[in-house]
């Protein structure tokens, strides 16, 4: 047994409550070292005599170094303490507890959780495990009102490519016009880039975050736009920039006229004074020096009220659904966890997601946000289907190692973005190759987590990184790739209609490398759906192991084709042309 | 490289702010395994071609299975990314960062850590570092007072033996007249088991939470307490019971009396109704069905709003000086953070302890607790110098674990004791063996951390567990152990004049699992203390690296007995008695 290898935390995403009378338990060893995993557990006050219960921990995921092993702790109490039981390939065991591992149960400790509060138990908001989302940036959306547009607003053309100071006009009146659209597309949710006044386009830098840029409408016309979303039973998520405020943010403008002297020094953070933007600023901004994105100092309890303020405002007011927070992982955590507090007391249905782009399980513990922005995700199925990178084995394994440093609670409704309006388009980075774009859409569409759909992707939009990313959106229907939308289509209404691919869990069903086939299986109650890729330019025959779908399967269907394979001795085999992709479902013999 | 074995993860005790621009790292590596680590760093926003810096990672302590590397980044900014570079001892080589290990830096992905908050930075009372704590069971110290004494008070005697329900009529009068003995023996601090109204002895289960138990005295008596006790340089810690109340508690009254239509009954966790105390209580308790102590929902608002008024209540009334927590690891984490904020709002340099005996770390990351009871150091202590049951290396092993799960910041200031209320007394886990407890006690004044000395250990009390532990303090002379008592003294003053054993770190030095020797150092600015323990019963004679003592160490003295020793070649010879222990300082060279 190595037991160097053997990992495991009473926190994080090894100990969790998934009730207030079950905990999660995960356990990571190196990879094929053990036959067996189990956990003994009992109340924490019971006795040395007490013979306490058992609890398989199965073999759920593995990555490149290692298996992760799972089970769940059922206890009346909440009051836990646990030890595991472990035995490797050649039959060495050990037990294994806080203090380490020992021959005798009682030699090695015991891991502690000490109590579990209900108010601590990780709640994401039940309508995120079927989301779909769909990400508007609103000045490149769709142009609803000419008599708002911009100063020297560029033609809204299917051939426009932005500068990084462009406008084009769009708006919110255009949103509310391409409802319709969206629904048809069959979308849940649309997450809007900011909104507030600012003076760019992207309007990251707010001026006011009391008011509607008034380039995209007044506060009725979003009003409007929420009523007639939420009738479409769509909803609506907004982008909370509060990591940084504006220039033109009242409070900055106080500073910079007032200096010292101005009662919100303490709002920002100053290094000296006077306050100067060039030739570089004297104060802390986002990113690299950018004078026009003055951070805010979120730990100042007068700027978190502030800003509290203003996102019970927009809650109650408009009755939006969530917020998707700006840099989300340089906001203090104290910030965040107010921020969940009251947003879960105004709508406690209400999603939160943040934007990182690394590890993010410091913020989803479950007392700060739901969800993140999936970059991890991306940035794999980048590296597998669009470049190539990576073969199947190392997407498998990146896959598991991203979904393993999170609680499943988050794991299920994580945004899992293909591109967005800070990365070159997904269709781009496969160099304009529709059938790898399309098999990376396919693994969007059915892997656990929220699709987020950047607009435009759905009609073969492309663009390199910003600003080219944020073209106006086509609408000309003559440029849309119509095949690509229905595509985009069929997978939704597929993805909304089953549980497994909304709810289930997922399984690794077959790898192998060498051909670029993938495949994985999910199971959500009575339901189990398998999806098979092959991700190569040859045509592959695949034999596959159907005994996830049950005993009794006969058949499977691809849900995308409609082809059906016949079963034999738990067997499928399957044909794939060069990248194509199939949603397999079981069809159940009477038991 | 067994990569399996190699852990870093970008939270908890592995990567913490020490200041606003320091970030201390730490990687765990399979012991033996690794020649060098060092830590690439950078700003996270800086471009691909960012040549960074470099910190060299030291190995700094060592367990059964692992050793630890440790390093630190200095960061302008605060927002850092890194990756690690380590070799084997065979000579191979690799990166990593958070997705692996890589054999070109570009390819293990950069841990980051986005932003190093102020108010992140776990800071804790620089007081504590000094401190000696003197933990007083208020029944049983002194009797100052006859006209408050209970009914059936038993006669305070050298050879009393309480019973669970005893009563010796100690009180805060009596700890007042006692205040020069502690000035005397040198203690900083005072920590009193709870004080307020109860009708046990033990006082765990509060009746009211904002009056002194008239059998220890009126509120006046207190506050002159503390006054007095900082007339003379001693702080004053009292015991928060918020994890229950006691059955006579008024909201647990009127839940008792008006069941479901109590206003009151969302401040328990009751199960049914009527609430109902026999046979079983039907509701939450402490341990195992506790009736007298209904375990107090801290998760409600209203509650937790209830007991920080309290908290307010006696700081700002008394001025006392921080807060013991007990059952400290079943009240939310929600509570506690709020906690701190308030306690150090109030009073910045107020210490908050946390009663868990176990791995605490989810409490210590710098929002909650200052420190816990160290149990897992008495653990430890007692069986390698008490019993015997581990030697030397293990000793160092566990001390090395139980450490490394923490951040420096608290491993500072973790209250080190060796008994409590709760425990058999040290001396009589010795068996009577008073050599092997004086070793104890000159580990726990000379090992990192705050020395917790449970009242009476110092003139030699017994006392099997409670209710045995619990004896009246012995005020006759004739019956103190007079020696022992001039050793604590001893130790106390040796400790609080030595920079290095108040604040320096600690390594290991030297350690002889078959001889029974082990030696640490600890080094604060430029002076070195050395502490050699002999805790076999035979003479040993060792020889021993002075190197740690800088190259112009020409002699050692040993700080308890006067003696000195030379040093040539960096070697020092020690004849050490059966469980003989030694304080080396160097008498370092002009220079």
């Amino acid at each position: 047994m190595i037991q160097e290898a053997i990992f495991h935390r009473t926190g994080g995403a090894f100990a969790y409550p998934l009730s207030p009378h079950q905990l999660r338990v995960r356990l990571r060893a190196k990879k094929g070292d053990l036959a067996m995993c189990r956990v003994w557990y009992a109340d924490r006050y019971s006795g040395e005599d007490e013979p306490g219960t058992w609890a398989d921990c199965e073999k759920t995921a593995s990555d490149e170094l290692f298996d992760y092993f799972e089970g769940r702790i059922d206890s009346q109490t909440g009051r836990i303490k646990y030890v595991f039981r472990l035995e490797d390939t050649i039959g060495e065991k050990a037990w294994f507890g806080e203090t380490g591992f020992a021959a005798m149960k009682k030699d090695a400790g015991v891991f502690q959780y000490a109590y579990i509060h209900p108010s601590e138990v990780f709640q994401t908001p039940d309508w995120a495990n079927e989301a779909v989302v769909y990400q508007i940036f609103p000045e490149r959306f769709h142009n609803g009102d000419k008599s708002n547009d911009p100063e020297r607003t560029e033609p809204w053309t299917p051939d426009a490519r932005p500068r990084a100071d462009s406008f084009y006009g769009g708006d919110l009146q255009g949103v509310i016009e391409r409802l319709p659209y969206l629904e048809q597309l069959g979308v849940t949710s649309i997450y809007f880039t900011p909104i507030f006044l600012s003076p760019s386009h992207h309007k990251y830098d707010t001026a006011d975050y009391y008011q509607i840029d008034p380039q995209f409408g007044e506060l009725s016309t979003f009003k409007q736009l929420v009523q007639e979303a939420h009738r479409r039973g769509i909803k609506v998520i907004l982008d909370a920039v509060f990591n940084h405020a504006g220039d033109q943010f009242f409070a900055f403008q106080d500073v910079l006229k007032h200096g010292e002297r101005s009662r919100y020094k303490d709002w920002f953070y100053l290094h000296s004074f006077p306050v100067v933007q060039e030739p570089k600023p004297n104060y802390e901004t986002f990113a690299n020096q950018v004078p026009a994105m003055p951070k805010l100092k979120t730990e100042n309890p007068e700027v978190r009220r502030y800003l509290l303020e203003v996102v019970r405002y927009w809650m109650e007011e408009t009755g939006i659904d969530g917020w998707r927070l700006d840099v989300a992982n340089e906001v203090d955590h104290r910030f965040w966890r107010d921020f969940r507090e009251l947003v879960k007391e105004i709508n406690p249905a209400a999603l939160i997601i943040g934007e990182i782009w690394h590890d993010s399980s410091a913020w989803l513990e479950g007392d700060e946000f739901d969800s993140v922005m999936n970059y991890l995700f991306r940035e794999s199925v980048l590296r597998f289907f669009a470049t190539g990178k990576i073969d199947a084995g190392q997407f498998d394994a990146e896959l598991t190692r991203s979904r393993m440093i999170y609680k499943e609670q988050a794991v299920r409704v994580l945004w899992n973005l293909l591109d967005s309006h800070d990365t070159e388009r997904f269709l781009t980075s496969c160099s304009g190759a529709e059938e790898k774009f399309r098999l990376a859409v396919l693994f969007q569409f059915t892997y656990i987590g929220t699709p987020l759909i950047y607009y435009g992707d759905e009609i073969g939009m492309e663009g390199k990184t910003d600003p080219d990313c944020r073209r106006p959106m086509i609408w000309e229907e003559s440029c849309h790739n119509k095949e690509l939308l229905a595509y985009y289509r069929r997978l939704i209404s597929i993805r909304r209609s089953s549980p497994a691919l909304c709810r289930g869990n997922v399984h690794t069903w077959y790898v192998d490398a060498n051909a670029g086939i993938y495949a994985f299986v999910r199971q959500y109650e009575q339901e189990v759906v398998g999806v098979v890729f092959n991700n190569s330019d040859q045509q592959r025959t695949v034999c596959l192991d159907t005994s996830p779908f049950g005993t009794s399967a006969t058949e499977l269907e691809d849900l995308l084709q409609g082809d059906k394979f016949p079963v034999n001795q738990y067997k499928g085999v399957f044909q794939l042309a060069p990248y194509q992709g199939m949603i397999l479902r079981g069809t159940f013999g009477s038991v």
